[in-house]
């Protein structure tokens, strides 16, 4: 079960002052921040606005919405970060999850029997889990390696873009173990790194490896930027999200795109998705610079390419070999 | 067919010395504001960006984006209203329609044989139509009233929630035709006027007696307001796009709808959908402060009231009638 660090939210109000707070969170979290947000104004007498637009992640901030409802603090649930605070207003809020990885670690043994050096990693709720599973398979005879934190990531924390953690390790282990029930970022660890990877899910205890899923996405991936070879009208797009907003990364790509003679236009979007791409009728290939699992994980109609694919299609163009074009330390 | 002013769009370019400029439209002008963008790059060597959120109304301007994208000028197209300019970057540029509505007001003579005072009416895009169908409706011999505007609107103009050059017309005319193809602002002349409408459709060249929608729309709208009367548990929405912000409403209904024994939350969505709000399990029915026609017109799984709904409820609350909560010159 996920428990919100409301203390620190009761803290950071008082010792601020605060008469207005906004709040945001993942979807699965809102009730429980609705019910926190009725204690905050019953228990502090506080205005409190629950910003209820989707948040997958430390990138869906809303220091700007708190400036435009003229609140105090922005609290930020359930995407803990390095930093306690972002912005003028954001306030990042731990929730974590108090699910147990013994059985799911035991479970997952004899699967990595043939492997000795084992990297570790996870996601926000499960950071303070990691000590407890290397402890655990360190007992087992094991090598375990957590990787150093970098920039907004924990030790051995991954976000869905950015793998530090684990790319800076991959060459000292030789498989990683994700924990947590996310086949989203365990795929990301498994392309970044190109690893073997096993996802270990507390709540099946399960452990799963992840390879089918990444051969799809890896081939998927390759196989649109070969699509967009021949494409003569590129869009890129600029993800209006606080935390996705590239706008440097876009007007560079467009300059690189249109030295090979495409026609490229600047497009903004909040969210990425299809009923708004579909409108622009004469644009055959999208480049978006919001964030590199809309075009790696989704499904589009035309072709959607992150900036790595990007990247890698400008190599194409210039003779170069792309084969390596996720393994990355990030996909920005 | 739409023809977009790119004469202004030139003018304010040269004039303002601007570099970078960002773009917005409805939907059905994309394609058109997508080729004026390289047209733009092409002739003036700037650079465009387009905006390509949802337009619906002159709400949806995109100075806020201007901003965080660094551009000098945010060109609103499509949405012409009294004013030419709006915030520190907003230019408004006219998409003027150039369909006839010659043959359609011919077509109506005989369904207003009964109405000697006749009201016009229109949108944006046939503004400059009203002249003509003043003086064809006038050398028929009717008496045709063409209301003052106000505010942000021209004379004759409405929009979707605004609708003073009708409301103070209405008791100096029988019947108010509305010219365009847009069933959605017929119902709204209608509403808050309580006169016969008809909507002269210049496309197809049919005259629609928009009577039945009315009464759907009118019998819907009082239902929500009863079905609400005994709800305990309130959701206050804040529209969060910077022409539909009105903080201030949504913590005076806060304040009265506690009066009255209630719970109620303040949340804040750029746009008010269902796979947003049904997230909020304990809250039985909303309040939208937006934009009171996703209330009026969308369907909703659970209870969604306008502001003049949620006026309403409380009138019912105080033993006060509720007949005439939708005849009135705004409904925001």
């Amino acid at each position: 079960m996920l428990v919100i660090d409301e203390e620190r939210i009761f803290e950071e109000i008082k010792r601020r002052k605060a008469k207005r707070v906004v709040m945001n969170a993942p979807d699965g979290l809102l009730n429980k921040v609705h019910n926190l947000s009725k204690k905050l104004e019953r228990e502090l007498g506080i205005e409190v606005i629950i910003v209820a637009e989707p948040s997958y992640g430390s990138c869906d901030t809303v220091d700007e919405e708190a400036l435009k409802l003229n609140a105090d603090v922005a609290f930020h649930i359930g995407h803990k970060i390095s930093l306690p605070f972002l912005g003028k207003r954001t306030v990042f809020i731990d929730a974590y999850d108090d699910v147990s990885f013994k059985d799911v670690l035991e479970k997952a043994l004899p699967l990595i029997k043939d492997f000795k050096r084992i990297g570790l990693c996870t996601i926000s709720q499960h950071i303070h889990s990691l000590k407890e599973a290397k402890e655990f398979l360190e007992k087992m005879g094991k090598e375990v390696v957590i990787g150093k934190g970098k920039g907004q990531l924990l030790d051995g924390q991954i976000f869905g873009c950015e793998f530090y953690p684990v790319y800076s390790i991959k060459d000292e282990v030789d498989i990683f173990l994700f924990l947590g029930q996310s086949r989203f970022h365990a795929i990301g660890v498994a392309l970044s790194t190109n690893k073997p990877t096993l996802m270990l899910d507390p709540y099946l205890k399960e452990v799963e490896d992840i390879s089918p899923l990444v051969d799809e996405r890896y081939k998927r991936a390759i196989l649109s930027i070969y699509k967009a070879l021949d494409a003569k009208n590129f869009g890129i797009i600029i993800g209006l999200k606080e935390g996705q907003l590239s706008l440097l990364r876009a007007l560079q790509l467009k300059e690189k795109i249109k030295k090979f003679g495409r026609d490229v236009s600047l497009i903004a979007l909040r969210e990425v998705k299809d009923d708004r791409l579909l409108l622009f009728k004469d644009i055959e290939v999208f480049i978006q610079t919001a964030c590199p699992r809309i075009s790696l994980d989704d499904y589009h109609e035309k072709l959607v390419l992150s900036v790595p694919q990007a990247e890698a299609l400008i190599a194409l163009w210039e003779g170069k070999k792309i084969d390596d074009f996720l393994l990355k330390s990030h996909w920005l």
